[in-house]
């Protein structure tokens, strides 16, 4: 028997939604791998292992004790006569959590998937030069700590979701499908990282060069793509039944944005890459195609198809420039792009939240049935919601990160040895290569 | 809600078959990719990713107003007295869609995907020489225009779904899965495409020798075939309940014989092959294996399993001798074999449904209930109407896509230059392999 | 509609469970091509897709006929004034199999892929030796007759099943996801063709040397467990709404113990290799992973997570140190690792559910509902039926198996010639490898 709150049908769609999320892991670890270098890239696809590894086991042990979910214990903290949820009062080990498909169960099953996606974003960024050992620790933090803790603001009926009912800012914060919560909170962690460990030896020349380090197989980075647009399908439809009260029969509306916008995003990308460069950027059309996934995840459920192509083809846009500008002006080595992708993406999405959606109009049958959220929210307060989180997640999340990570390099160095470094992090730290039997040219790079 | 003709369970069950499509998508482009030669990988992987979205995005702007949906408002042509179906009257942009459920939405979903595998067939076939914009523009043609014509025919209640009500020719047209719809179209489409084109440089000696140029990654070519099977289920299974009022619980002897075509058509190739050339071909087994797919598909709900693996025993002979007939007599150069396993494989399925399908036996409880059709029809009227469907096929379909893509080529010259055929389409056209850190020996060619 | 037994939403769950299955297929080619050489890559791939053609259409023609379903026609054996069901009594080719959506036809779909995973495990202990006919003639015999008398006896009611309704034996033989069924059937015939093929030339020198040979591929290696992860949550959940009378609602506990039992097996392996060889060993960490998989499959219905992280933890454990074992020891050459993984793996699984599997606690509302099983048994014979089944494994189906492929091997060798093995796989069988176009250095192999 399914619990109170959602039918039994729903639960089903639900569960089913959920399990397509892994293949968004399995796509973003082979575009991470494709975009990283030949002599990684066992390194990078054992380090997504782990990392899924340690961010289930992490999260089942202590994550899900602060994440919780709406109506559900949690500790509150009274301010100007309001009370906020600041963090979830549940037990370890998911104690006292009933596996019974009610909808607890179902957003704690959701979110093992979701932390480790969030874990995968920072892989790409470090990728060549970051130690397996020290990934596992930065990804327990994020899976322990950083992660549930803003997921429990957001869909845990925090006190960004409540923004609504205490100050009628609209529905609270609203993040559908976790543009906010895995993404730039993944996003901004691989900037942390990335600051943290430096650029990639030969990266940045003395004299101010940047040569691009071009991924070793475009073939699994374009394959991660279409395999990410399925994981986020299951994800976005099983974000909004869980947490803005949706129907599942509202899923093919969601669907359909969330192909539009994959789709005008990469189209914007090629445009922008052939006008910029001369010739279309297959790498960076792949990182379009996710960014545009990543702004879509927000509002999914909020507006219309041609709304979704408009969002789109912004990220697309606004993730080649964050590229470049990351790249050549900001000097951040980010070999998969992840964090122009993914925190940038994502802030985007939020942000167009704001802008697009309206709960007033009936673009879809999906109810709105926030817990802590008001039933009826005035449009430009929903916009001063984003603005709010978007706001928490640079002047909290990413200060937290960095802090926490800055932490974790002093007591275990992130960066691999110089020795280790050219000789590949493959041989380094697995002591076998990704593909023993190929003849590569890693060390005297020809791009070809 | 769902909307009226589909129970809720029905409605989710569709969702989700659906959301498995763009796993036959995947499959689709690793087969093209693995088929080609490795320096066009990256190009054909790019341009994959760019037809699914330049598919998406056009049919999403006008592509679904031609097509519409069985019971929606359409242009009626009358002849002798009858009514005549033959195109959709929606407005541009789903403006009059109700994203919520209802059936029609569920089929602009599940076409957003299908149309999007159409485009992809073509792309194996002008593997190695087909200019990237120039496939995004003949896709533009095939998602705005000929597939939404052909598929309102077929599926939007057009004329060849009225044949039964009209002229009392069984049901109609039949084609649950899309073997006509997607596979012949898109199979058509790679005919004129490689006409267009013509061969790839060295592949037709001036003695008439015409070496085989095998694939560059066999893996990824049987990998894409599992993927691709995947695919199929959900396909068939949506098509079934969208577009002949088939029940979800008849997914499983679709299903069945889904998974038993194949098989039975894989294996056919390898013994083909075995014969003919004394050893198995592991590139025409992938291509048998899909072919049966591609049979199975327009009948798949209407046979039982014995019958589904006749039909694709002699899918997978079928494809194996058109394949030859296509590269060895008609000169006609198709890397990833993508004619025979389209085209003449879909051909095939068409009318295989005229021969085995039977309408009045109980080999399952999936209903039919087509609008247009008639409620009792002949079996053998509805071999005739299979045969009318293949006739407008290879007599209309034909010949307009070739006239639309040769006019497209005056306009955007399809083929690469002589330069860039030699230099490789990945770096002259995207100006970076897809394995740039692999040592390889693509010009001075020798089969390993 | 859906038969009694199932209701009408339990039936399209399952069908969508039994949809993700062929997903751990495709993980399984791929770690088997990925832990292989590069010479035999192609072959090993087409080997797959032939086992799961062969596997489909032998289990189709007269696998089910032995296998049957739950409360289906069987032959009984009268013993000691009781009845034991030790072979189902069903016609050939499905002729009595009504596919309405019936649990005996889910059953039917379900061991379709079922039966080809089960196949599949072979090929990666054979693999760069074992010849394609004879490994599909050893398939036939695995679907046509080891796997279905093995899975009637669990699954099918029969007397394995009937442990504790005969005897009092907790609620029999219980194995949820195919432990037994699928993995240490495949596994044990695993070893059997090992043994009958012998070790790879050059992997045991004459001073005991054994050379570790590394995949070809790690990058498909780690790709295919997060696959498998997939096909594992459709085959878990699958198995227990159609083996175990359990609740689709109940998924949730299933998948939660799925991904928990894989994380720690996974890392386990990673600590195991660490301290036992210096580094962490991403083959291994691999089959760690999927260890961990298959000792769970057995499990997953019974357990709380707390329990999976143990079970996967000690899978983890048992496939490192039997891996070890095997191929230092008993100098048995499986470059896939296979037997360790499947076979120990599974047997791990099947006593832990003897060990750990409460059924009077409300760990979930999983009904236990097992035709042929007692309502309530002990738990103490619980135990005692899960050390009956393994016993029967390792007395009965190992010699089975074993004698059947050293028949078979009589009659067409196993073996490759030592020329077409010196030549390699893909050339010798197939006539054209894998990666024709890049450069290897396969003969004189240089572990890089």
């Amino acid at each position: 028997m399914p619990a109170s709150g959602l039918t039994e049908i729903s639960t089903i769609a639900c569960i089913l939604f959920i399990f397509l999320v892994p293949l968004a892991g399995a796509g973003f670890a082979l575009i991470n791998a494709g975009l990283g270098r030949s002599r990684s890239a066992a390194h990078i696809m054992m380090s997504s292992l782990s990392a899924l590894s340690v961010a289930a086991l992490v999260y089942f042990a202590c994550g899900f004790a602060w994440e919780g979910y709406i109506g559900r214990p949690g500790h509150i903290f009274a301010l100007s006569g309001k009370g906020w949820n600041w963090i979830a009062a549940e037990p370890f080990f998911f104690r006292r959590l009933a596996f019974d498909g009610s909808p607890a169960s179902l957003a704690a099953m959701l979110q093992i998937f979701c932390v480790g996606l969030a874990a995968l974003i920072p892989l790409g960024s470090g990728a060549d030069r970051w130690r397996l050992r020290a990934s596992c620790l930065s990804t327990a933090l994020l899976a322990g700590w950083t992660y549930p803790l803003f997921a429990h603001w957001v869909w845990g009926g925090g006190w960004l979701a409540q923004l609504g009912a205490n100050y009628g800012l609209g529905h609270g914060f609203l993040d559908v499908g976790g543009a906010g919560t895995i993404h730039v909170v993944g996003g901004l962690t691989a900037l942390a990282v990335t600051w943290i460990l430096g650029p990639r030896r030969g990266k940045y020349s003395a004299d101010g060069m940047a040569p691009a380090i071009p991924g070793h197989n475009a073939v699994l980075v374009a394959f991660g793509c279409v395999l990410a647009l399925m994981g986020w399908l299951g994800l976005n439809c099983a974000g909004a039944i869980l947490f803005t009260g949706g129907e599942p029969s509202g899923s093919v509306l969601i669907a359909m944005n969330t192909v539009l916008a994959a789709a005008a995003a990469a189209l914007t990308a090629a445009l922008i890459t052939k006008i910029r460069y001369g010739k279309p950027d297959a790498s960076l059309c792949a990182n379009g195609w996710v960014g545009g996934l990543v702004a879509i995840s927000a509002t999914c459920a909020f507006v219309v198809p041609a709304e979704a192509v408009v969002i789109g083809s912004i990220a697309g846009g606004v993730v080649m420039f964050s590229v470049e500008w990351f790249e050549l002006r900001l000097e951040v080595d980010d070999p998969g792009g992840a964090i122009s992708v993914h925190a940038v993406g994502g802030i985007w999405g939020l942000l167009a939240l704001g802008l697009f959606a309206r709960f007033h109009r009936p673009v879809s049958n999906i109810g709105l049935n926030i817990a802590g959220g008001a039933a009826t929210g005035s449009e430009a307060g929903q916009w001063l919601a984003q603005l709010i989180g978007v706001a928490t997640l640079l002047g909290f999340v990413l200060p937290l990160t960095y802090a926490a990570n800055w932490v974790l390099n002093r007591l275990y160095p992130y960066r691999v040895s110089v020795e280790g470094e050219r000789q590949g992090m493959d041989l380094h730290e697995l002591g076998a290569g990704a593909y023993p039997e190929f003849v590569t040219h890693t060390e005297d790079f020809i791009p070809r």
